[in-house]
């Protein structure tokens, strides 16, 4: 049954928040009528905040990573490694990896990765500056860092073809058993591979 | 661990994401890159349907109810039964009567229930402009539709004292068994007031 709203303005805010993904009706009414509770002011710096980001937020011209600037942090810190290039599919990945501490290299972002259900073609992709950041020197490894999928598997044989005339060492993050995980509960695809690229034992 | 932001404009609008009730940064985070993804136009949309909701909105002077004019489509509509106020908590439970189709009296929305625990008071709610309408005359029965928690019958006997000098019918809302629920896993003080309450059988 279509909900009957008490003012327009309620229910345009309301449409505008249920466009979210995740965000169903009943929430957006939720999330909107807390707004209209708060102070006039930081409603204004919800919504400018959002504004703000929107026209300000610019894309890395090296990496495609968000930036503040025309070249982001990452990649006009003189403490990174700048012959490694780390590609992921996304800003939230870039984030994920740089979280754990454990890389000090550059990252490409793709954009997305190839899947023809979805109608995204290699075009659609950042593949080509990729190319162009190898074919420029200097980089010596390329780590595919994509979603362990049949489509990200699809994006690395199409990376790697594209690479496969440069000198450039190609590597794929290792797939394997979480750390915390049991045994037992592991998929078979997954405990395969783990036991196929096992690592020498360290301690 | 503190997540690592690339861009403080990307940073804020999280921050401001974040503090909406029942959304944590992670979701935040996923609310804004989306919002980034979407065309100019529809980010300022968003962002001017909150504006607008906040400076447009009106709490009509009759019930308190969200509205776009002074007084509201429903206290100002000459279909609707003005001898009959139901009294609600807050503007959600109006929509959810109204959306039963099975009440044609006019509302008042007290804007929360008497809670010493939260600091909510009778004077932080509209009950002295409920016992206005009373007073007014043409009120025949007051509906009191509150939550059926302490807080609610602390609300619901304030107003009854309030209103004991009037001649006006006070009733409370049916609590009971809700329909499709099985009898065995229903609470014993809910069982127990749907036999206390019962009704004349009707086929």
């Amino acid at each position: 049954m279509q909900q009957q709203y008490p003012s327009q303005l309620l229910e345009k805010a309301v449409e505008e928040f249920a466009k979210l993904p995740g965000i169903g009706r009943k929430t957006a009414l939720r999330l909107v009528l807390y707004l209209l509770r708060q102070e006039t002011a930081d409603v204004e710096q919800f919504a400018d905040a959002v504004k703000e980001m929107k026209h300000g937020i610019k894309h890395c011209k090296v990496c495609h990573n968000i930036s503040d600037n025309d070249v982001c942090p990452i990649c006009s810190s003189q403490q990174r490694d700048n012959s490694t290039i780390c590609v992921v599919e996304n800003v939230r990945d870039v984030m994920a990896i740089e979280n754990t501490a454990q890389f000090n290299g550059l990252y490409h972002v793709l954009g997305g990765i190839i899947s023809p259900m979805d109608g995204i073609g290699p075009s659609d992709l950042e593949i080509n500056s990729l190319v162009s950041r190898v074919a420029a020197g200097g980089v010596k490894e390329v780590i595919l860092a994509l979603s362990p999928t049949m489509e990200g598997d699809t994006t690395n044989f199409y990376i790697f073809r594209k690479l496969a005339d440069y000198d450039v060492k190609l590597s794929v993050i290792a797939r394997g058993i979480s750390v915390g995980d049991e045994l037992e509960y592991a998929d078979e695809v997954t405990l395969g591979r783990s036991i196929l690229n096992r690592t020498p034992f360290k301690c």
